[in-house]
């Protein structure tokens, strides 16, 4: 492959520029059309970036962008500044192309980041700066910034100030720009390679002096994100600094765009709907649950129940085992969903409320052995009172008179509630350290070791009390 | 009463002033040492507000500010006025004292509404201006705000224009006031009764003629709230209209306040908080769960468990009632945790996916009958397919190849989830509707609803199928 493609090697320098031009062209072509988009990618890499331009120029237009999305940082800021302002315009057009971006669609997100590069600064913003938010949204994927992170989010609608601008002129660029920007009260001093080296507020301008510059009065202390900092980890930074918004570059320190308070307060909505439907056992990919078809909704609820099947026929086993106990003292069977019912609820409280304290950094000022000790504690409290209430009640009520199978409901709970608190709040860490989302991983498991756990317990308590 | 108190009739004409004000003051002091405040604010409705002034200051300094909440609106406003302003100063002192606010704390929330009218605006904005926030938040109560409001979490530090006057006399006053206030970015203007006639924003201002007046670039449509407005409502309406913040006006459309963006997103935190750990069975009370103390943290979680017990009881008594079916077919009771599980299960995953919806208001362009149908129908696929591979797994594994077992197990989870999922989609909107909020109340009923109706679905169908 190296060798066919050396388009600068001495055996082919004699061919004219054009045919160059055109080899590249076809065979660039040829591999998209295959969808060797890999192939095509290492092909690109010894022609120079002019020819590139040219190459891209002759393609059909669907496969424009595609290409031009194949070539490294480096090249694709080189071509695209040889390509003239009006191809620029037309590259950017094609972007929103709904075509070309069911082509992107299609690859899996790993292919995607293996084959996109980061986009330069001065292209991102030129991009994104032509497309409606919607259009924004549905060609982030193309600019290969994956989804829930910065670089999907935000917006290059912010004004640039340099430092050596005086109050009155950023005064009077801000006139200028403030119908096209997103936001004019916070801004951004970049250097003559869009470094950020420094943020102000349209407060601090308001209150300076006119001729003073920016340099003074700005600030070269601030916060920032890079394209690829999690969409969830932004919005804890701008509720944790109460910012207005927070600058976002890329791995150059060269800034690309904003995120603004508004976009946190609909990320922090979609983030809660995801860590409420994960406790509730349903999953969602981010779109409105009611709005899919009912099979997709059936689907991303049938998981979790799968998994319970599969618990409850290991309960199901272990209850079955018990055959004659049972048969001796079928009044055992009675009580059998309160105590699974009870150690599902014990747990479920424990993991909700550790999940929580997780989202909100609460549970961190605590720590991980502590949390659990202390729901130790409070599921040995909740078990004493209830299994002294569940040992009157049974007496009094479900077995008439019948102490052996009161006592032994009541000491199965108080062991029940201890062993779901301790499932409850010690598997959201146990997950947390594996990398796994707390939310989602620990329902099933806190169900499975309290039913099974809980059953035995039961069981075996009844051997011993009631001597079987 | 009425006849002793009225200090303006003929009888006591010829007391002098000084006499008057001490009989009112040892009064007044009597009837509040006696925590009988209606008494107090009944006796203070004849006496002009001069007097009341002179009164207030003889009191005890704890009393102060409990005599001068009694007052009605406009009475509180003219003794404001009335006081000299180091008076003034030190009332606003006494506003902040532990004592005081502790004695605010005892009446229930009825008792204070009923006690302490609207406080006047100009009294509200002179008086929270001196408080800290953290101040501010402690003394709310006494302001007559309810917890959970407009009123109790508004600032009063933003800046306010008059309509005549220009850009560059707007944008002085900001320069000026820019240190004291919490937002420049949202500009408020007032006529000289405080009431708020228009609003802009500081874009609108420097992107304006140095010499136009606010009248003529002020938007004259806006949005605001009242006091007592719930604060998740002020948090939903910034963020559908995208505000930097809202302004707080009284009852007479007077602006008392604004709310700015980064307090929404704490009340968004909160709010959320609150519905995951009523979703999760917990109670919360707006506070740290991992600072309360043990006690706490388990009563917050008892009551949820006791509704659970006698839900219990009542599916234990259901199975204790079918002693003789169990007896000849031991096997029956190996799936009623599998049965109640699943219906449990189902009916949270419909009134998670609902009560979300309610939430983030996504649901109402379905609307309920439309959800709850659909529910149904995902509940019935759902049924289908676990009650399906329920069958074969029991046949197989369970009950050892007795098809009459497992098929009514099999039906029977088909028609409980089919029941859990409508009960999970209906009774959120059926709480809702009288009142109460679905995501407190629905699970203990759900749960009861599908536990009872599941185990006698359960047994029927044994009796039908198994011929017993």
């Amino acid at each position: 492959m190296t060798e066919d493609n050396n388009y600068s090697s001495p055996s082919i320098a004699t061919i004219s520029r054009q045919e160059l031009r055109e080899l590249v062209r076809s065979q660039l072509q040829a591999l998209l059309e295959q969808d060797n988009l890999s192939g095509a990618k290492a092909m690109l890499v010894p022609v120079q970036p002019a020819d590139i331009a040219e190459a891209i120029e002759g393609l059909p237009e669907t496969m424009q962008v595609i290409a031009f999305r194949l070539l490294s940082k480096r090249e694709a800021i080189e071509v695209y500044e040889q390509l003239d302002s009006s191809v620029q315009q037309s590259l950017c057009e094609k972007f929103k192309r709904q075509e070309v971006i069911d082509i992107v669609d299609k690859m899996s997100p790993d292919d995607r980041a293996k084959l996109f590069e980061e986009l330069p600064a001065t292209v991102v913003r030129r991009l994104l700066g032509q497309l409606s938010p919607a259009e924004r949204q549905a060609t982030a994927q193309l600019l290969g910034y994956n989804s829930g992170t910065a670089g999907r989010i935000m917006t290059p609608e912010y004004i640039s100030l340099k430092e050596e601008y005086t109050v009155s002129q950023s005064l009077e660029r801000i006139r200028s720009l403030a119908h096209v920007t997103e936001t004019v009260y916070s801004l951004y001093v970049t250097d003559t390679n869009r470094h950020l080296t420094g943020i102000l507020s349209l407060r601090d301008l308001v209150t300076s002096q006119l001729n003073q510059t920016i340099s003074e009065i700005m600030s070269r202390d601030f916060v920032c994100v890079q394209t690829g900092t999690d969409q969830e980890e932004v919005a804890r930074i701008i509720q944790r600094y109460d910012f207005l918004a927070i600058p976002v570059v890329d791995s150059e320190q060269r800034l690309v765009g904003i995120i603004t308070i508004d976009d946190v307060l609909d990320i922090l909505e979609q983030e809660t709907t995801e860590d409420i439907y994960a406790l509730g056992g349903v999953q969602s990919e981010g779109d409105n649950y009611f709005q899919v078809n009912l099979f997709t909704a059936a689907r991303r609820r049938v998981v979790w129940l799968f998994v319970l099947l599969l618990t409850n026929s290991v309960t199901g086993g272990i209850i079955t085992a018990q055959e004659d106990i049972l048969k001796k003292v079928v009044a055992l069977a009675a009580f059998i969903p309160l105590l699974t019912g009870t150690g599902g609820n014990v747990g479920a409280q424990s993991s909700t409320v550790v999940i929580r304290g997780m989202n909100t950094d609460e549970i961190w000022k605590i720590g991980p052995f502590k949390v659990i000790l202390r729901e130790a504690a409070a599921g040995a409290i909740l078990g004493s009172v209830l299994g002294l209430l569940a040992t009157v009640w049974a007496f009094l009520f479900i077995v008439n008179g019948n102490l052996e199978v009161s006592v032994t409901v009541g000491v199965s709970l108080l062991a029940i509630s201890i062993l779901a608190s301790v499932a409850g709040s010690s598997l959201p860490f146990l997950f947390r350290s594996f990398g796994l989302d707390p939310a989602l991983m620990s329902a099933p498991f806190i169900t499975t070791a309290v039913d099974v756990l809980g059953v035995l317990i039961y069981f075996n308590l009844a051997r011993v009390i009631l001597q079987i």
